[in-house]
């Protein structure tokens, strides 16, 4: 018995250094990236604390430069570059923040940005794109399409194709939240995190369970795209033909470098209701004083569910850090998902 | 001509000493309010810094307790009465957030507040009475029906008129947040603050004065309601038979203990347009991703306006702070004052 434990943690071990961040990635990310983002403040209710009967820590990332988290990983990989492939420009295809962040981080390092954009992207999501200089090139929204047409485009310029989450640099550029937030709130239990591809919550577990390894790391997932929490009930990547959620940016499926990271580290994923997102939001709105977009207040959702509520597990769980990732959206899509719902 | 200045200046300098606050009772009010209020968070943006030709310093008291500055003017003056007389509850006319703050500082201190409110109030206001555990009185939407109802409920039960900012315990806890505001941005300029009764701004023109004698002071003032920019010109209190805005919080005129002070330390008043009023709360909305009531936008649509982009006088005030006094705006507001200007 004590062999068969010892084999499985040095199993474990080794499998933590082969993830595609670490600890050092994401400090070193952290000095890359330091003069260029925005150090975003931790924000608290205590009406609302009363309402979630814990201590919630808001990790304001909607504050952050292009108004959501995905700067952090986008400027990560985008000042690693060496020069002579830098000047060929940066790629990628995404409906949204991390297209817009991508652009800003290459105007900032003076390079073009290739931007491919499904045809039923936000509107305020494609007006950030083009208002940090990304060239927008239009695909049709499916998969295959998206990577078809980037392809098209790295062959013709030579730009680097910097996917949105599957990428060891933008994995530990989003890792810099967790260095920021445990200096900012020594003393949490645990942080709530959206997953989709899982760049974010990837970033945020190794860096948070490096610094303190009895925090917990929970991801939530809306019901209508929750192929993380199937995958890890699979054991393995699972994927889904359809997606339905008002979530726009958390319908993607975890990539081979997010998996392993999500699968150990994630400690539980919290699958919630649309309803339950819309009332985050309103919340956020009105209590918080704060626009978030529906995947940004997915995490604040996730804690106030009856499945996390009711949950003694978690019942240790006091002081939350939440990530609220995202500021953009629509006031139509607000309003409009505000009426639905009521 | 020396003399004669220097009797003006004994003069002003008398004047000074006779406010209904100064720099001393605004630091007591800041000692005494200490425990129960939020110290608020300064917000910049870089996008916004662009447009403005400015580098702009938001003070978030749309954080604040109750969601709105009032919360610090209500504490002072609640916690500053003598055991006999706050047993008796407090008592106030308000549409908006001085009621909900009063509310809140009344439940703090374990003593009854009586709410009356105009049937035309905003619900999302209303709502915040309630939620603080203050006792609602209807009346109809006069300032005569206002008064002749708080005066029989002031009979009845003895409870203390708590006037929304013609009082100087208002005013000094007001004047907090040029303190905090000072400590966290020692760079400032100038301040741009909503005028509507001169509570905020009196209590904020003194205490930055004291503190920072060469910094301007701006009221920003819709043009529907624009007592105070002609009172200022007419060297006199003037109200208006009627005044039509979507600042719902800048209704009220000034009185004769916030007068001498916006007379004597207010700067310069920048009436601004509805349409300015409402593009400031979209620019909030989706660059800063705040919820800012529209009197709390009218300080940022100040600044944006061309009365004062194009005027050379302030041309070196390069570093501006912003009061963005409050938040609490029916989402229903928001949406159709935007529909509306588009």
């Amino acid at each position: 018995m004590e062999a068969a434990k010892f084999s499985t943690e040095l199993e474990s071990s080794k499998q933590q250094t082969n993830y595609a961040a670490d600890i050092s990635s994401i400090q070193e990310a952290r000095d890359r990236i330091g003069p260029y983002i925005d150090k975003t403040p931790v924000l608290s209710s205590s009406s609302l604390n009363i309402i979630a009967g814990r201590t919630l820590f808001f990790k304001c990332e909607i504050f952050q430069k292009g108004g959501a988290f995905k700067f952090r990983g986008a400027c990560n990989a985008v000042f690693s570059l060496p020069v002579d492939l830098a000047d060929k420009g940066v790629v990628t295809h995404s409906s949204g923040n991390h297209a817009a962040a991508l652009a800003l981080a290459a105007k900032l390092r003076g390079i073009p940005a290739y931007i491919v954009i499904p045809k039923n992207a936000p509107i305020c999501k494609v007006e950030n794109v083009k208002r940090y200089g990304g060239q927008v090139i239009w695909c049709e929204p499916t998969m295959q399409e998206r990577e078809s047409v980037s392809a098209k485009v790295q062959e013709e310029t030579g730009a680097v194709l910097i996917h949105p989450f599957n990428d060891g640099r933008i994995i530990s550029g989003q890792g810099t939240i967790s260095l920021e937030l445990l200096e900012q709130v020594a003393q949490l239990d645990a942080i709530v995190v959206p997953i989709s591809g899982g760049g974010l919550i990837s970033g945020v577990a190794v860096a948070a369970k490096a610094l303190k390894p009895n925090i917990l790391i929970f991801a939530a997932e809306p019901k209508g795209a929750d192929d993380a929490a199937r995958s890890k009930a699979a054991g393995h990547i699972v994927t889904l033909t359809e997606t339905k959620t008002i979530a726009d940016g958390l319908r993607a499926y975890l990539g081979d470098l997010t998996w392993p990271i999500v699968r150990d580290l994630v400690d539980e994923i919290i699958v919630v209701e649309e309803g339950e997102i819309v009332e985050a939001m309103k919340i956020c709105y009105e209590i918080l004083k704060l626009a978030v977009e529906p995947s940004g207040a997915i995490g604040l959702a996730a804690v106030l569910s009856h499945q996390f509520q009711d949950n003694m597990r978690w019942s240790h769980c006091q002081n939350i850090g939440i990530v609220l990732s995202g500021g953009n959206v629509d006031l139509s899509v607000l309003w409009e998902s505000f009426q639905k719902a009521h």
